[in-house]
């Protein structure tokens, strides 16, 4: 089980971005994505995409993300342009419990970086939180985004020149 | 030489999404960004992510894509969910000549998928352009960013738990 936790995340300012984060967090191998803002309209729309592109992808809004970092059963990972190198970073995460990886919004409190068994950088230049979240999943799942089927209404075959679009009876 | 070009950014619906664009394209290896729409407000933040964290980024805005595309001397990519694999595509890329690396912020004109020498969907699920230009130049230099150096005026260390930032003189 591999779970993003997004905080601070602002309705108007960050809506995009968030919306990205979640995205990434389904393409690239997560489970589910809590954020700790009430934000319905983020819900469904994400919400929406799994229902058509497949998937059990589940988004959670409005979570109190302190209680949910104290109570996690597994290995809290915080991503920051701070933290150590990512494979430094990979190396110190037991693979056999279940992740939860934080990435916040803008800055985040002291007691992120002190709750977290690992703070990583996916680079310490200043870039995106949405890239971080790729490279790291990309990197702790080794690449099994490139194989994942999500067996959805859609599916979007690779075409060199055009699109391909298969729709399957709903 | 590895370039972006960013096509369709609207000034404001796009601001945030395109400024991590930029910026993944910098810390992640690419040299320039060219943004079709003028946008200085866009092209003063990046400069000074520049002056301050270091390198030779450079952004210019208000390009005619099409015609950078026409006159581009090298091999020109287009990420798009509805490309080849990731894998199939980079082994298609002349390594010796310069990269366009072509990114829509929404739907792009016909155009775009002829006059790119390759298509590319990293992962044909729906996520983020921001992810894609991180995963491909990420894939593409081989992890390069893991030892770039940008010797700026602030440099930041990686530190397991705290924030470690060094200032030059300036």
């Amino acid at each position: 089980m591999i779970a993003i936790l997004r905080h601070g995340h602002r309705l108007e300012r960050d809506k995009r971005i968030t919306t990205h984060v979640a995205l990434v967090a389904r393409a690239f191998g997560a489970d589910k994505i809590f954020i700790t803002t009430k934000d319905e309209q983020l819900a469904r729309t994400i919400t929406s995409v799994v229902q058509r592109f497949g998937g059990t992808f589940t988004i959670q809004t409005g979570v109190d993300g302190k209680r949910i970092m104290k109570e996690w059963p597994g290995t809290i990972v915080h991503l920051t342009m701070y933290g150590e190198s990512l494979d430094t970073g990979l190396a110190k995460i037991d693979r056999t419990k279940d992740l939860l990886l934080v990435v916040g919004a803008e800055k985040v409190p002291r007691y992120f970086y002190e709750a977290a068994d690992v703070n990583i950088a996916v680079s310490n230049q200043p870039h995106s939180e949405v890239a971080a979240v790729a490279l790291f999943l990309d990197r702790f799942t080794q690449g099994g985004w490139e194989t994942q089927q999500f067996h959805g209404k859609l599916t979007i075959k690779p075409n060199p020149r055009g699109k391909t679009v298969e729709t399957q009876g709903s």
